[in-house]
């Protein structure tokens, strides 16, 4: 086994310490083969933002002494709060704390404290703690017990130098979780971490590229008090706006206007904030004006249905729907003209409307909506390629309206599906903000 | 913009070559903000993997020249082939290729068929090619295209020095493992990586408990030619069968058997192989059977009909169905009878008989299949708890069954619906498999 010595590394000025961060080292073999995906990196993540801790780095190394030790060597000279996840537990495999120990070569103690209290909570579920639980009391000389409440490997809280704080945690996410949120937090608090947290609000787009929307607004990327950052999601594109202050009114003031700059810009593009979905977006305007909406869905199959069902409390507004799969439903629970199903065929601007305006009388809406299209990868033409959909538009005045889509084939059947939903609900939010 | 010059990396023999693995590396800052789970590393851990290529290290860095380079630095100490995702988009945040052809001292050139294949996908989608999108042709000299078939980003695929190759991907993922499959593994196997491949197979199960499953087959868990391991997934379990082997029929040889013994053990509880789904099984038994499907849908509001239709060429066994939300739709489209809605609640045993035989019988098809629920995170009652749900189903004989759940609360709304709709599936399932 390899010594990285404690003596070898040179010690930083306070003025060097303060321009480090944090860096997440999740420890496990288990991430490297791809058998669980590392969402232990993403809550910590989450909180470091939260907190305001900067953090520029993420690691991900096996159940190896020397590699995680390799992984400290290179993290203790870019960050001053390493926070492990992983290799806790009582089994060979689980080598993080004793990795961790040997580097800074110090000793290893065993803690009584855990002990009884690994055996206590083995006795509350009937059962006797076995000899392999001895090693998780094993920590080196100095570090503090980070408690583990609902679990039994508890981590540590130890600065292995001066200024350099590592904390460890189990792999298991809810006790992980757990622990950082009653100890850890409050210890990093104490420790002056997290003073000026950054606040952040994301502006929600549909209809517009990343592309696009970037050109429009491209002056506000190079704000640094808020700072404005673009992302694309699934169909969607967002961007964020972020201010570090000393408190969320402070940052607020940086950010609103920027909000409103951006949502001046981008109008009716610019679908909602946050947590906003489509579906929350046009629920909560259906609510408002009172409206009802059914849907007639043909390639999403029920997807559109799903998705605005996916909110609680649509049943307030949402009736249901016609899942006309087969043009034989179309014709016989929406009403969908035979001779127009033969002549323009299935996925057409008049069979869309007329679906629409089928599910609206039939199921008594304010409004129908439809989806009509080639999710593929079969039944394509050239003339109707893969990829193209009809959304369908009934409403209160007994207006129809239908819109066409290419979609394309390449990203494939559920990008289509996804999409089509998507855009069906993105057309009804713009007719009732418009209303 | 510091410099890690070529020349002061010192040239590695081939002995040290070949015991260097892979490292993924993840650029994004989004990531570091916690704001997307790093799904990308998984799915690249499990490739790796599945080809035998040994991989100890995952970094994950944010959208930063300096730090991007500073993890190539350290990568290509460590690793043989370095896999980047992320940071190749048109806006000026998409940093990956820059940061590395500086890395190598390598001038970026425009490739003019990347600006034409960009161009063209624009106009197949009605669209006109931005000025930004040009950033995305650059890439180093000697680099060769990573050409990306279904996104604009295309990657790079170069051997920056003798022995160490780099490969770059978008973050979008679905374009990511097209590219990884398409593109990527082909040319890996060319040069020699993924020799001696790990070959396996997956078994998935519904309707058991991993530890009931794993209690059920532990002796296997010992085997060490070929292995098994147990998954949890969403919903159900999965065991995977694997083995390292010369070839695939050697190694088809020492899965079989034990796959064939698991699949005595489990018996119906085994639902497939695979890239086999609840949907794609039920598929194939109903056109085997020259059956056909209809469904009516309360609380996963069409997600059922939803999970079906992501099966290509669905349309030829299912036919559609009724998503009755509302109460008033179970009635006039479905023909419940108002009397059992009012006296036993639209969540019962006699709702979802009658949703089921109401669609069956309307939409003239084999089988007419419910579900009537709770999803919460409101409604429940004490007699009537959230995750509480019926599944009925109606056959060719005229017979009816309804089946009760009780999903629970804890785990949320889309999780009672997720289960509902994969029950509903298992259990015509089962009774295809049975017929």
């Amino acid at each position: 086994m390899s010594n990285f010595a404690n003596e070898n590394v040179p010690i930083r000025t306070s003025a060097q310490i303060e321009t480090l961060g944090a860096e997440i080292i999740c420890v496990g073999t288990e991430l490297l083969l791809g058998e669980i995906l590392n969402s232990n990196a993403q809550f910590l993540a989450q909180e470091l933002a939260a907190l305001g801790i900067p953090h520029y780095y993420q690691t991900v190394v096996g159940d190896n002494v020397r590699r995680v030790q390799a992984a400290i060597a290179i993290a203790c000279e870019r960050a001053r709060l390493l926070i492990f996840t992983g290799g806790l537990g009582p089994t060979p495999d689980d080598l993080t704390t004793e990795a961790i120990a040997d580097f800074f070569q110090s000793p290893l103690e065993e803690r009584p404290e855990i002990i009884n209290d690994i055996a206590q909570k083995y006795a509350t579920r009937g059962r006797v703690m076995t000899e392999n639980n001895r090693k998780q009391a094993l920590l080196p000389v100095g570090a503090a017990v980070l408690s583990n409440r609902t679990g039994t490997a508890p981590g540590m809280i130890w600065e292995a130098r001066p200024g350099l704080i590592i904390l460890t945690f189990p792999g298991v996410p809810s006790e992980m979780q757990v622990m950082w949120r009653e100890v850890a937090v409050p210890f990093l608090r104490s420790r002056g971490f997290g003073q000026t947290p950054i606040y952040s609000r994301t502006l929600r787009f549909w209809g517009i590229t990343e592309s696009a929307l970037a050109e429009k607004v491209a002056p506000l990327f190079d704000l640094t008090h808020p700072t404005v950052a673009p992302y694309a999601g699934k169909g969607e594109v967002r961007l964020r706006v972020s201010a570090k202050a000393g408190s969320e009114a402070e940052a607020q003031e940086a950010i609103a206007p920027v909000v409103a700059q951006i949502q001046h810009i981008a109008g009716a593009d610019c679908y909602g904030q946050d947590d906003d979905t489509l579906a929350t977006v046009v629920g909560q305007l259906l609510q408002a004006a009172g409206h009802t909406l059914s849907v007639a869905e043909s390639c999403t199959g029920g997807g559109l249905g799903s998705l605005l069902t996916t909110v609680p409390g649509s049943s307030r507004y949402f009736w249901g729907g016609v899942i006309s799969y087969d043009n034989a439903v179309k014709e016989s629970l929406l009403g969908v003209n035979p001779d127009d199903l033969m002549q323009q065929g299935a996925v057409s601007s008049i069979v869309a409307e007329q679906m629409a305006q089928g599910v609206r009388s039939r199921l008594h809406t304010t409004w129908g909506l439809s989806i009509t299209g080639i999710a593929g990868p079969d039944g394509g033409s050239e003339e109707k390629p893969v990829g193209l959909v009809y959304i369908g538009l009934a409403g209160p005045e007994n207006q129809v309206e239908s819109h066409r889509f290419l979609f394309g084939a390449s990203r494939g059947r559920e990008w289509v599906r996804w999409l089509s939903a998507c855009s069906a609900l993105d057309l009804l939010r713009r007719r009732l903000q418009a209303g």
